[in-house]
């Protein structure tokens, strides 16, 4: 878990890590968690629901933590469920405050107000994507080039259907860290790999590589893994420890280029 | 001149005015000051140096305003010379903190560490660029789609050189609003206009568009006038008579299409 960090504004940044790490890459867990904190609570949904897939990406805080030791490198995570905002969506976007998730309503984002709108952004998305940025533009000037990858987990079953993939990279405008990275992820891991699976950019995915890579020309690029098999601590070591060599060698091949 | 604003971490705030006001549009003056504050002060300038065009945009500022109050719409403005931190470009881009401009040394910039580049990065570009994104982001979430306009003057002899040109507008990715107002300018001014003149984002210098405009997919452009035009109050606020309704006739046509 990560633990709140609200300020006297009732503002929740982020979770920072590893900012002494040398490596340049800088990970991002947009889901990192499943808390419903005041003045929110929990949008009216079960315990059941406030565990399941559409409040956050299981496993995906543990895989970005073991990826990070590996990688020596700093990373972020959000400590608000997505359902109260999804950082990984601009403010206008429908799914930032979504109104249903997969089959389930979300009660407490039926109808949510332009004031209460404002409110989420400023207490969640704000400070979630200006810690990012300040991390980003100051290791820029330290003339550093960090890669920012994003991580994160999808369910097995969607919508009834059963996924095969079972690791997903998406690119946003520049594809070249994300197709570096699943080439290395197929020649290295028994993984069923694909590009721009699950979804793709077209469905506003990328919204944080957009902000924070793209405007710097920094190499990026968005992990999606089956949640299955990330599903203990133990999985998602094991899995840190699979991915981690397949994106140190995109890494090395992006930069040589 | 724009008042400086410092918190107690030493960070320089931009002023942002109008934000009551109804337009959608946000304009911005990277090059508003030519204000050299401790702990940097003049940088080893000639006090003729920090008055002239290297320091600022002389009359870009006046302009702004004027444009704001036709245009009934918000405006931010940087309070440091671009000699210190120039706001309109990324802490790695040579030009941030320039060590030479036209024909003219900068001796406080001829030498910067990491660490100092660090430190103005966090005292200058941040704050700025924060303050601003806040205030997108924030229209953004209460389903506004502000056009972001920036705005710049340009000497008229460069390196020696007269430009003949007056009125220049400079696209970054979409080029939707500055053909927009090249368009109704050259139909409803005398002024002689150029599109991506005296130079273009290919020079680095719509890095404000890239990093705050186009990850919200919002029109924007970036407007350049000689500085001869608006040498005094009274010019800087017949040119803003001007362009308004240009700029205006050009907003409403970009959001129709």
């Amino acid at each position: 878990m990560t633990a709140l960090n609200t300020d006297n504004m009732g503002r929740f940044a982020p979770v920072v890590e590893g900012c002494d790490r040398k490596g340049d890459v800088i990970l991002v867990c947009d889901h990192a968690s499943n808390t419903f904190p005041q003045p929110w609570g929990s949008l009216g949904l079960t315990e059941d629901q406030c565990r399941a897939h559409i409040a956050w990406d299981p496993g995906a805080l543990g895989l970005m933590r073991g990826l990070a030791a590996r990688l020596d490198c700093a990373c972020v995570a959000a400590t608000v469920s997505r359902l109260i905002y999804d950082c990984n969506r601009a403010p206008d976007m429908p799914g930032a405050m979504p109104t249903r998730s997969e089959v389930h309503d979300v009660p407490g984002n039926a109808a949510i107000s332009p004031s209460e709108r404002l409110a989420r952004t400023r207490a969640v998305y704000l400070p979630f994507q200006t810690a990012l940025h300040d991390l980003i533009a100051e290791r820029v000037a330290l003339g550093r080039r960090p890669a920012i990858i994003t991580i994160h987990s999808f369910t097995p079953v969607y919508f009834g259907q059963p996924r095969q993939v079972e690791f997903g990279v998406i690119h946003d405008a520049d594809p070249r860290l994300a197709q570096a990275i699943l080439a290395e992820a197929e020649a290295r891991t028994p993984l069923t790999c694909g590009l721009n699976a699950p979804y793709s950019a077209a469905d506003d995915v990328t919204h944080t590589l957009r902000l924070q890579a793209t405007p710097y020309g920094l190499p990026n690029a968005m992990l999606e893994i089956r949640n299955d098999l990330i599903a203990t601590p133990e999985a998602e070591d094991r899995m840190a420890a699979q991915l981690a060599p397949a994106i140190a060698a995109a890494l090395a091949r992006v930069q040589e280029s």
